[in-house]
């Protein structure tokens, strides 16, 4: 799935501003993806906007592709992937990225993929996106439907390396807690809440069907029925043992 | 779940930058997200490059609360979503946007949910991830982690805004064509190409199954159907009309 990710260009067509293709290598960067070809670059701005806003993916930026035109940029490859903004007769069978991502990453890991990007003030030309094999949409909000130039590169990089699996997210080291240990957890919780005089005997299955609704949902692993396990162990001790009394904590 | 949205709340903790927080702007606005808190900014080089990166986004940036503390900001949350690049021990429970979305619009159904945001150089610190219920972490590739704030903003807007739901892509006009009518398309052009000797009878089964392949994939609604219908149907007139002899095209 890397290899798939190192198949995959970001194509510009005719940017204007520098720190948009800048910021374009950063999210690239971000998310696994390091080839771009700039198509006709038409920056208004010189380049310094660009390296500052690339920050540590200015090799992105400095092993850019230029090409005069639109075929060259894309004549390799099995798959040209069209952004647009718009909708339109020759725009109906765009897709949501997450919609086509698996396909798009299949098709990857089979030769180069393009996907491309137009221009900041007017987006790709109708001639251009008749060359495109897939056209995606990234969903926005009805009242500002605009996406600056690097937020959509980084959109559809984003549901391209999620949709590699390439990412693992972090996950609870601790083991889940057994049912023995959660049903000790509310024996022991019983005991103390009934010892302090939180409940007496007769509010007791209902004031434990609240504990236990809490502790369903909060206690999870193993660690974590142990420190609840430790404060009812705590408790009945500090209220058995009268020493503790004189420094009684006030709370809200 | 428009309601769901109006209730999320983005809060900017420390920010350094105000294109950042411009550019934060116009990616809220995207995904129909605006309300925008900030807590200390610590702006260092004025509003301009803010209001130019809002660009039509410049009244969320204009109404943004401001607050001298955390607390301020997140008080009257029925969630606090922290978001991190960074692992270790108080940072185990973070998850993918993706994994959360459904559960934080859940909750933004029911109260204002903060969106909490770090400064660029330092994230949010261990004090201030102690106060969030929700700890989210961003999919990045290894090789370059840290992402640009209004990057980041935009992520977890969109996953919000697609699990709200709201966005519909846009779809096919025409409806998928029915069996018959691809039935009939094969048949016509099975005696179209006999007709015009790309194929003789010998070759017919073969070269049908490839055809057949061709248009499962590629003709899927009513139109593509009629399209390649009438191709079949000029074909054989044109074959069978000798005038046409005189121009016939060369083509690669």
């Amino acid at each position: 799935m890397a290899a798939a990710l190192d198949n995959i260009r970001v194509v510009l067509v005719g940017t204007l501003y520098s720190g948009n293709v800048g910021s374009a290598c950063r999210a690239m960067a971000n998310m696994g993806i390091r080839h771009l070809t700039l198509v006709a670059p038409n920056i208004q701005n010189g380049w310094d906007e660009g390296e500052k806003m690339a920050v540590h993916a200015g090799d992105i930026l400095r092993n850019r592709r230029e090409t005069a035109t639109f075929e060259e940029a894309v004549a390799d490859c099995v798959a040209v992937v069209g952004t647009t903004a718009r909708g339109g007769l020759y725009r109906q069978h765009v897709k949501a990225p997450r919609d086509c991502a698996a396909d798009i990453v299949a098709l990857a890991e089979t030769g180069p993929v393009a996907l491309v990007f137009g221009r900041e003030d007017k987006g790709l030309l109708n001639e251009e996106i008749a060359q495109c094999t897939h056209l995606v949409r990234i969903p926005v909000d009805e009242g500002y439907t605009s996406i600056n130039l690097a937020q959509a590169v980084l959109i559809v990089c984003y549901e391209l390396f999620t949709a590699t699996g390439l990412y693992h997210p972090p996950h609870e080291k601790a083991p889940p807690a057994p049912q023995a240990q959660k049903m000790q957890l509310m024996k022991n919780w019983q005991i103390m809440l009934n010892d302090i005089g939180f409940m007496d005997e007769k509010q007791t299955d209902h004031m434990m069907q609240g504990i236990h609704r809490i502790f369903s949902r909060g206690v999870v692993t193993k660690d974590d029925a142990a420190i609840m396990l430790g404060v009812a162990r705590q408790a009945l001790w500090a209220h058995r043992n009268p020493k503790l009394e004189g420094r009684k904590p006030s709370i809200a």
